[in-house]
């Protein structure tokens, strides 16, 4: 019997393509020990496990996940208002670090000395892990089936998920939510309560019913979005390797928590110290989608924007209703909002006739722009 | 009889306030010009004029400025993707350059050394209007009467207006816009063209009616989403004036733009020229909220970003349903997307090997921060 | 005998404005409270203090605050690189929040309803005097006499202060610097050690002295600075309040800590968060020079650079000499500069091949874009 | 006799490496056409040519670029007041996109396959040369025999290059520039003259003499700085690689032109328009320094910087001195510089009490601020 080349802890998915890889390892001569990582999808993870070893892999993780990625990376981007692109709310792109991360603590538990994933060659995910593991454990080794051709050259492509920017998406496509045309004719009303710009109990209003754990709530919020087709996206992205592709994204409680959080945070943070923050989470959303989750500028960022949440408490009332969450209104005893400074009766201490000279002053640089164009008297722009 | 103080041009709504300032103005002792622009408000404009001239106006102007607000002002905010604070699509902003700037032509045509508004002292407005007069008309001398004492305390503020960020909008605050639980059950499917950025032309697939002047398409847009009552927010937002105020706005044409022409954007320009072109348009949208739009960087930022716009032509599909705007697909002879540069199955000009030389410089990075932090031992952030 | 009108505490100079200022406000009915702020100034303070009192003062302050201005002020600007508008290095903008904050202070102690300043209503000085009085003590009244017609139109302007852009400023104009051309024939070396991105000591490297507390070691900067004409700028500067005017700034040892602390930042720092450092120093020196170091985003910004400087520990050894601050070399046990990385002869962890995957992975999208322009056939830009 | 591979075109640079790789690209094979670009180097061309051919070479094209260099690639630098991480000029990184221009057109005259040069394989120069071959020409085949094992295991590296960060750099590492200690003891005052940014005329005033043409001025420049010991830095700096490594540069004319244009740009263009252009000089300089030179968005920035430079027209007058260029005086038509509006005893339009109303409003915030830190209780930051 021919030596093993080491043992490689495989992202195992339960699915045809990691399983393939799975085979494939082991022919190699690799010890293979599969790691299935539950961070909320639907999947049996019996059966998985029950194939894994079926299929040879010396060893089955499965782990349970769902609450530190809830906590330590969807928060944060909760906190950021996290968008890619404008429209991406980084769903995937949050996962990947977190499930990275700990295959290589199992690596290292099992003194593996690779790690591998079914990630393919043109795709983000393939950078999401590899630099997740590299910077963990910069010794390690990666093997990567689907840029290897004497791998990749041995399957056929997987066709029926090519998809074309142009046409339509078919329903099917569509597995966490509602058909937004099919969903009840009633809204539900739910009053998010944030604390440092992190959930932290949702009450569904007319029910009175309230869940208060981070995983318990997220869920939850899964769930009352997905029954009223809420954040689903049809877009054509920027990949960090260069190409355009095009994505077809289901981010249902992603998508109410980004409205309440912007929302909360308008109220209660300073203009100023808004604009700041707004650069830094659209470097943060970078970051996270071109897979920088560990790298030093990533733990920089999330430590700035951290800081910026101190006083983003309070509690925001949306309506989630036929494919869309509609925030009503919003109160905290952290608010910057001040009812009588607004107000068109009272005056208090705002004096109007200060907002002459604030105008004037700021007039003055256009006056003397246009001075200038005068004198010159050349027609510019 | 005493003599004028002068001739004064003032922007005349038709309502209570600008009605109020006619009279004011009058008594003060100044000629008074009444101006009533029409872009795009219900009105009913002969009465309005006939109140005017009622109260004393000595002339009336009733410019309809529809046509150029489209063209000049709201086309490059589409360009732009333009929001403020993330949320607010910025009509108003956009119409009170277009407004000044007319009333200041009407000033130097009528030789008026003043022009008057009645715009609050607490507002943006009062900002975007003066702003606008004095950068096109430097030595023009404004009458800001919200702003005098001896003007606003013989009124009673208007409290009828006035809002609390916490409490919901009562239903009947949204004037344009249908409720979407109260909208069709069917969409309306629209393909919306552009060139260089620009709408030119809309069609409904299912009846095959379509728009294509710029006026009539707008005009259109807006009837749509009225319809389907898209395009309500109800934010608190930042004044530039330093406080924060609740806003609800209804911009239904301008949601549904917006979103177009953000899917055909991100179709057919690269992903670098992008990233610039964000950061300019946020820079843009900040300077229009604030009513710098006739300023040296407004220009600027202007031309740079209609030079991005050269190759941002194609047809985009949506879906306009229940209070929102669903893109459904696009096309585009510009596009960027490379159907067998991201498929599967065909690898192209694709090496996928390349992508493991990509992954590994770019962990080189993330290598030497984690070597030095086991060297120096210390555990930072 | 009349009443008094309150308590006013004045920022007394010593000089002619201040000294006119103290006794105007007397004759205005106040009682005034003369504070003489020393923040390294060449000044005779106990003379300073006989005319204040002789003048009509009630009481004088002397306070020294050079200690708290080098600790609490200069060393956050050392640890952003701040520099405004590429040159200018932010000395009197950084010392007026210091001065304003103890007058305030003082104020409070004394139970004093105003404050005053000798600051003329053009410049950049008054904004920032105030916006410090605001934002510690909201409720506090300022009197600007410079700004007050009654005041200044009894005093011939200062004809003597105006400079002209276009003309060479007069030797005389330079007080603290030495003409680098006068300066000694022979450079002094000094190595500059830093702790989390501030000086802790200075060596001369010839003689072997030191210079260790926060004070000492920056005046005896200055010292060799000015003996070696470093730090002179003559520049026209944007002012916040919208015009441009012309500026001649001494900053010696400012100008040696700027570039010793940029060097060890380059060999300790992580590129990349060295780029959004960068960007939040931009910000940071903007806010600085615009009066708003008591805002909450300037707080926020400060937090956000500190947390930056971690790592930025070590020496760096520069050359002073004719005008100029020399980095001659540096060293930190915190360096990023691994020589096996970098050499020519060891490849060490770095396969050369890599890069060839790097390089095609990133002319993908350029690539893409040659094929586009090609198959649309414009010549686009 | 074997058949060729096929023609491949070198750049070539007369040395030893160049050489050797020419020899050994023979000796694979291949047909080499040299080529020696001409951008103002000390440089036998005529030796070169003929150690070409004796090595083998079956063609060599010597091309001067230096005028393309100087007005296609360092007129837009000095334009954007580029620079890279603070302090290093891009002199290098300008000269690759040009020299593999040429390269590019000389390969598709002589119908070559490949390209190939003599960079190694850790640097940015390989990065700059292949991205301008593949944007310009994406199916060009690069031959990059530093990075090709076979290739590199026969030479022994160069370890007489090897530079190490914490030493100081040797005094012969600088060829182009006299040290400043031996620099003469008379400044040259030098007068240039800018339209649109670009420098169009410089004149030696003691002298009287002037030139005029892109090349002849910039080669005169380079003459005086070098003359005066200006524009050495001695950096560490991060390659794109991801690696940071020590850089010993020299730019004298750069140097002088970098101080002088940001002179002119300061008094000619808008605070505002000038703080845009700032970010968008910030990426070209990021741009340029990774080799993006011929990437879209490096033509759209330089687009939007040439737009930003229509009213940069004036005389700056410039002391070059042991080492450092000093900016003395500058005057333009164009001048935003208002000695009236700046003077301290005209007040002219602007009235002072204008300045009351601006800081208020600009406090409104922070006292806002302050009142909410104050009712929370809660000390924060």
């Amino acid at each position: 019997m021919s030596q093993s080349k080491g043992v490689v802890v495989l992202a195992y998915s339960g699915g045809l393509d990691t399983s393939c890889i799975l085979v494939w390892l082991k022919e190699q001569g690799y010890d293979v020990i599969a790691y299935l990582a539950n961070i909320g999808q639907e999947e049996n993870f019996e059966e998985a496990r029950k194939k894994a070893l079926s299929l040879g892999a010396k060893k089955i993780y499965i782990e349970d996940l769902r609450q530190e990625f809830v906590e330590e990376f969807i928060w944060p981007a909760v906190q950021a208002n996290a968008i890619y692109e404008d429209r991406y709310l980084l769903g995937t792109s949050l996962a990947r670090p977190c499930i990275a991360r700990k295959q290589i603590q199992i690596a290292q538990k099992e003194g593996a000395e690779y790690v591998s994933h079914g990630a393919t060659g043109k795709g983000n995910d393939q950078v999401r892990f590899e630099l997740t593991y590299y910077a963990l454990c910069p010794q390690i080794k990666v093997i990567a089936p689907w840029r290897l051709p004497e791998f990749y050259s041995c399957f056929c492509g997987r066709s029926d998920l090519m998809r074309y920017a142009k046409n339509q998406a078919p329903p099917g496509l569509y597995t966490k939510t509602t058909d937004p045309a099919a969903a009840p004719d009633t809204p539900d009303i739910l009053e998010i309560e944030f604390k440092k710009g992190v959930p932290v109990k949702v009450m569904q209003v007319s029910e009175g019913t309230t869940r208060q754990s981070a995983l318990e709530l997220f869920l939850y919020l899964n769930e009352i979005a997905s029954k009223h087709g809420v954040g689903r996206i049809d877009i054509v992205e920027n990949r960090f390797i260069g190409m355009k592709s095009r994505g077809i994204y289901e981010t249902p409680a992603g998508t109410i928590l980004y409205h309440a959080h912007l929302d909360i945070e308008a109220l209660t943070m300073d203009r100023e110290v808004r604009r700041v923050k707004q650069g830094l989470a659209l470097k943060f959303s970078e970051l996270v989608y071109n897979g920088f989750w560990c790298s030093p500028e990533c733990a920089y960022v999330r430590h700035c924007i951290a800081q910026s949440q101190d006083s983003v408490d309070g509690i925001v009332r949306v309506s989630v209703f036929k494919g869309q969450a509609y925030v009503l209104s919003r109160e905290s005893h952290q608010s910057l909002y001040n009812e009588e400074l607004v107000s068109m009766d009272i005056h208090g201490d705002y004096e109007p006739l200060d907002a002459t000279g604030f105008i004037n002053i700021n007039s003055l640089r256009l006056k003397e722009y246009h001075r200038l164009q005068g004198k010159v008297g050349s027609a510019r722009r």
